[in-house]
C-alpha cells in the first residue's frame, strides 16, 4: 500500500515518541518535510545532531505555521498550553493530531483552541520502551503495535482516514474507539499496571527489615520486571495519572478488591482458589503472545546480562 | 577453580529447575552419575528422552539409595512427603538439599525426616522462567544469578562447602543468611510480585466494561509485562503462598500501605508526590542493571514480535 506523502510535517516534543516518528515518517516516506518544535534547547541539539528533521524551532506558532499535520507529543498535561499557543498560526486544512495516553482529557484541552477549518483527530500509539528523550527513538516502535484513534464526533472522515493512513505507513494497526472508552480500555492495560509496578518498586526501597542492596541482588525472582515501567518518564506518568483519574482509581477499586480476596485465600490457606487463579492466568498470556503482541520467548528472551564474572571448571 | 565432583547426584522432581540442574551437572563436570526421580512416568519419558540422567525411576528410596548429594526440585509442598518416603534409605555421609522459593518451611518440613549423619543444606537458586517440566530447563539459568544457602545451626561445615562449591560450578553466586531472613527477602522480591502480577491478570480478565480482547489487543501498553510472570507454575506458587504466609501478608500490608497512599495523590491532584515516587523508582533499575542482575537493552531487548504482517511503503 503505497501511503499518501503529507507534505509538511510539523513534531511538538521530540522524546521517545515524537523521535520515533520523525524517524518512521523519513524512513517510509510519510512526509516530504519535517518541522521539529521542542522548548528544550538540549533537545533541539541533539535532533540536529541526529538529523531527525528539516528545521528546528522553539516557536511553536511558527514552527506550525505552514505544516499540514501537526502532532503533539508532548506530556498530556501540557497540549492545551502549545494548543492556545499554536491555535491562531495553524492553516485552514491543517490535521492537528497528538500521541497522548489519556484522550478525554486530551480532546477537552485542545479542542477549544482549534480555529475552523482545522481538524483534531486524536491519536494514541499503545508502544514504548523506558527510556526518553530523542536518543531513545527508534522508526519501527510502532510496528504490529495497535494505534487508536478517538475522532471527536463531527470530525471530517478525509482527516481521520489521513492521520489512519499516516499510523498505518508507520506500521501500526489502527482502531478508533470513544475517548471514554480509551480511556477505560487503558486505565487496566497501561495506568493501573504502571501505578502498580511504581508502587511496588517504592514499597521494596522504603523497607527496614531488608536492605536496598538485598532488593537489588535477589530482584532476579520477578521483582526486576515490575522496575523496567518504573523507570519510565516521571512527568509523563503523572500527567497521565492526573488526567485519567476517575478511570484510574475505578480500576485500582478492582485490582484492590480481587486482592484482598487473594490475600484472604492466603490467611485462611485456601490452595484452590490459588491454584483456580493461577491457572486461568497463564491463558492470558498465550492470548498476547498468539497475537503477535509479545514474544513467545522465555524470560522475554532476555540476554544473559553481563557483568557478573562467572568461573568455570575448565 | 576446579569444583570436586560428585559421585552419585540425584535430583527429585525433573520440572524446570531439576532439569536445569540435570543438565548444569552434565555440562560442567558436577557428578559422575545422575540419578532422576520423578513420581509422574511422562516426565521420565522427557528425561529420558533427552538425555537427562544416567537412570531413572519414581521409587524415591531406591534412587536416593546411593546418591552423595540429593537435591529435592519438587514443589515446597511436597518435600516433607519426599523426605519422610527418602530418610531412611539414605547413606551415611549423604548431603541433602532443595531449591525451594521458601526456606523456614522446608526446614520444619524436612529436617525431622533425615537420620544421624545426613546433612541438610538448604537452597534457594533465584532464577527461572515462566516456563515449567524438563523441557524447558537449560544448563545456564543459574549462570550469574544468586543462591541462598540457609544452614541450620550445627550443620556440617564441610557439607555447606560441599553444596556450595556445587552451585559455584553452575555458575551461581552464593550467600548464606537465616531462614527467616531468606523468606521476608524473598517476600519482597518474589511473592508479592508474583502476587500482584497474578492478580491484575485476573481483575483484567474479569471485566465487563473492557472485553478480554481489548485487553490482549493493548497489553503492549504495560500489562504484558505481568502477564510473564503471572504464567509461572501454579502448583508451585501455591505452595510458595501457603508456606510463606507470614511474611507475604506482612509485606503485602507495606504494599497495600504505599497503594493507598498514592491513590490518594492522584484523587487530590497531588502530581509532586506523584513526580517524587516516579523519579526515585529510576535509581534502583539502575542498580539492578549496573549489578548485572538485568539487561539494559530497551523492553528487556525482546525481539519484535512477529504474527502481525504489517504493510510498507514500497
Amino acid at each position: 500500500m503505497r501511503v499518501p506523502e503529507i507534505d509538511t510535517l510539523a513534531i511538538v516534543g521530540l522524546g521517545l515518541i515524537g523521535s520515533s516518528i520523525a524517524r518512521g515518517a523519513r524512513q517510509y516516506g510519510l512526509a516530504k518535510s519535517i518541522v521539529a518544535i521542542d522548548r528544550d534547547p538540549a533537545v533541539l541539539e541533539r535532533v540536529r545532531a541526529l538529523g531527525l528533521a528539516d528545521s528546528v524551532t522553539d516557536a511553536v506558532a511558527e514552527g506550525v505555521a505552514n505544516a499540514d499535520l501537526v502532532i503533539l507529543c508532548t506530556p498530556v498535561g501540557a497540549v492545551g498550553a502549545v494548543a492556545e499557543a499554536m491555535g491562531g498560526a495553524l492553516k485552514t486544512g491543517a490535521i492537528v493530531s497528538d500521541v497522548g495516553s489519556v484522550k478525554g482529557s486530551v480532546v477537552a484541552a485542545v479542542s477549544p483552541h482549534l480555529p475552523e477549518g482545522v481538524a483534531f483527530v486524536p491519536a494514541h500509539p499503545v508502544a514504548g520502551t523506558e527510556y526518553s528523550g530523542p536518543d531513545a527513538g527508534f522508526s519501527t516502535l510502532f510496528s504490529g503495535r495497535w494505534c487508536i484513534l478517538t475522532p471527536p464526533e463531527g470530525t471530517s472522515p478525509e482527516a481521520v482516514a489521513r492521520v489512519q493512513a499516516f499510523w498505518e505507513g508507520l506500521g501500526a494497526i489502527v482502531e478508533s474507539m470513544t475517548p471514554e472508552h480509551h480511556d477505560l480500555v487503558l486505565a487496566i492495560t497501561s495506568h493501573v499496571p504502571h501505578l502498580i509496578a511504581y508502587n511496588i518498586v517504592g514499597t521494596a526501597a522504603d523497607l527496614e527489615e531488608v536492605t536496598q542492596s538485598e532488593v537489588i541482588k535477589f530482584s532476579a525472582g520477578g521483582f526486576r520486571d515490575f522496575t523496567r515501567i518504573a523507570a519510565s518518564d516521571p512527568t509523563m506518568w503523572r500527567d497521565v495519572f492526573l488526567t485519567n483519574k476517575d478511570a484510574v482509581l475505578e480500576m485500582l477499586g478492582r485490582f484492590n478488591e480481587d486482592l484482598a480476596a487473594l490475600a484472604r485465600a492466603i490467611r485462611w490457606g485456601d490452595g484452590d482458589a490459588l491454584h483456580e487463579l493461577f491457572t486461568r492466568t497463564r491463558t492470558i498470556r498465550r492470548g498476547i503472545v498468539a497475537l503477535g503482541q509479545e514474544t513467545a520467548e522465555p524470560d522475554f528472551g532476555r540476554g544473559r546480562p553481563s557483568g557478573t564474572p562467572v568461573s568455570k571448571p575448565d
